[in-house]
């Protein structure tokens, strides 16, 4: 196990081998926008790091994770009592599939997720049970994610997700089947020039449709290193 | 009405008041990949901007356009004749929303279409008739043209389209209900660091999802004068 500094005044424990966090969880709690009195569920919480991140970046006192593997779950609160988040932070063990039986309907402001990628079967799956579901749908679809973020959402609650460019009509078919409509959205691009690689989204329960599509994100500027708006997400001058 | 030149070895007849092309059908038109063999129908074609910029850009022999106003009909005539284009372009009047008594099921390879951005009843709409149903879906909306396309594209066949990213959820919904699949997508931004404000892709009819994002186009450089690319699809070193 290792013990990785935040840079925001929080550590979080990751297992050496298995799920570590990426630039993906960074960039989607920067996108999500969670004010001080409003609740928000991380869909598939891993090693918590979503949750650890927003506690920096938002004022809100009621996050929630909800994770499918008992080890993930013990390291995220390794993380949260190591940090002493307890007041702020909870992590529930649990299936998004059956999120009725976990969680009440229509009771978060905001749900967030960094599923996984890929449809089940494609590419390289990897050996550890637990990289393999966070990488690929095989354990929940990017269509069970929506599913549960309508349902524990509220009417006009945002769902803030994190995504393979390439899904983008699955993505759109799996929001219209569970009344989430995009509001928002911004591509991640390597660099100035390259196509993008991620995607960021803000989709609201029972909108009206019209999209807003951002500015383009860039990564890294021309000469390798991270821009001054990358660097900001990492909370670097 | 003016005789503008296309700088390809075209010319247009315009109304001076009414529809008049903007950059828009030049994008769209160099967007669209039509080989020699390959017939392509262009959806409200108005005054034969989009066959006329297709004529030149590609080999088809068998460039057709449907047109709704008699008057827009007429000049789109008035060109292809001027240009000694009727063995390539043949324009018929009709309403898209009548395809199917217009044009065989599957009969075309190729579908392309610069169809009304607006919804009806949002923002100013012209006094002028045929130039408020160019911008408002006052006479078709995304869906009559996605219908359209689908009915009379082969399967496989493909349909390009040039819209506003605000609608990208509407025209995801109108796709999929029309069995076609969005498998590439390039937003076009005024300048580095803007949002885009339209946006052109490529749909297959009957394929699996997966889409293809690509590198941003950018219409004017940090001068204010058109990148090399614009340059490029306006026939221009």
């Amino acid at each position: 196990m290792t013990l990785d500094d935040l840079q925001n005044g929080y550590f979080i424990w990751q297992h050496e081998q298995g799920f570590r966090f990426g630039m993906d969880a960074v960039l989607l709690s920067s996108y999500a926008k969670v004010r001080r009195d409003e609740s928000v569920l991380d869909l598939g919480t891993g090693n918590g790091i979503i949750p650890l991140l927003l506690a920096s970046k938002t004022q809100s006192r009621q996050i929630r994770g909800i994770e499918l593997f008992e080890k993930n779950v013990s390291l995220a609160n390794k993380s949260i009592s190591y940090n002493s988040l307890e007041d702020r932070i909870g992590i529930k063990e649990g299936d998004i599939r059956e999120i009725r039986s976990l969680f009440d309907a229509a009771s978060f402001d905001v749900a967030v997720s960094n599923p996984p990628y890929m449809p089940a079967g494609h590419g390289f799956v990897a050996p550890d049970e637990e990289k393999a579901a966070a990488r690929h749908e095989i354990r929940c679809t990017v269509f069970d994610v929506a599913a549960a973020a309508s349902f524990v959402l509220k009417g006009g609650g945002r769902f803030y997700m994190v995504h393979r460019p390439e899904r983008l009509s699955d993505i759109f078919r799996a929001f219209d089947a569970n009344h989430l409509e995009i509001k928002r959205m911004r591509f991640v691009h390597p660099s100035y020039g390259r196509e993008p690689n991620l995607l960021l989204l803000e989709a609201r329960k029972g909108a009206a449709s019209g999209v807003r599509i951002e500015a383009p994100l860039y990564v890294y500027d021309e000469n390798g290193n991270y821009t001054e708006e990358t660097l900001s997400f990492y909370g670097m001058p």
